[in-house]
């Protein structure tokens, strides 16, 4: 995979698509802390809330590094997850959006044979 | 302070003022928690809630550490706050009254003093 290469155009469509998921991951963490908030009753589920957000910061950040030769396993990742789908990636090069494709079949074989 | 003597009753006097005091700052807390959560309405409100909660962790559990020793300096600081009245008290003997009521003013004329 470090033999990967991108075009401009390509590199485009990747930032734009790298911003899109983390853009819908975010708001959809926006959207579970706040039903969670609404939902606590007590002082533990109040805690619950915080130890959730600081799992999902760590999570979020370690999972969104911009980096070209990490690129096609996060797409595959983010695809696999359901924050990107094919049309984000629209415009990418056939090569790529076939690595991108397979590893996602990959995962659902991972996961049909319950690994 | 450290020749303050405590005799059982005013040592049960104190532990309950002392839950009093905690379960009333920790409701509170609750409360406020879930008015930031419910107007949080972008990605920053939510981790300023994240690091709000923080803040108030370390504060909570620096200041509520049952120690007989600080125990007349800890209530004046929570009459003072409000998480306790006079009637959180009552059954102290005396002189502990007295201290904590000399600490309040001195509070008190510490802030009117701007200091």
């Amino acid at each position: 995979m470090d033999r990967i290469t991108w075009s401009n155009t390509g590199k485009k469509i990747a930032r734009h698509a790298f911003g899109t998921a983390l853009a819908r991951e975010e708001a959809s963490l926006l959207a579970d802390f706040k039903a969670r908030a609404a939902a606590a009753a007590t002082q533990d589920d109040m805690w619950a809330v915080y130890r959730f957000l600081a799992e999902r910061d760590g999570v979020i950040g370690r999972k969104y590094e911009f980096r070209y030769s990490e690129l096609i396993s996060l797409f595959v990742l983010l695809r696999a997850e359901g924050w990107l789908d094919e049309a984000d990636l629209a415009g990418l090069r056939d090569d790529k959006l076939t690595m991108i494709r397979e590893g996602c079949a990959r995962w659902q074989r991972h996961f049909e044979r319950g690994d």
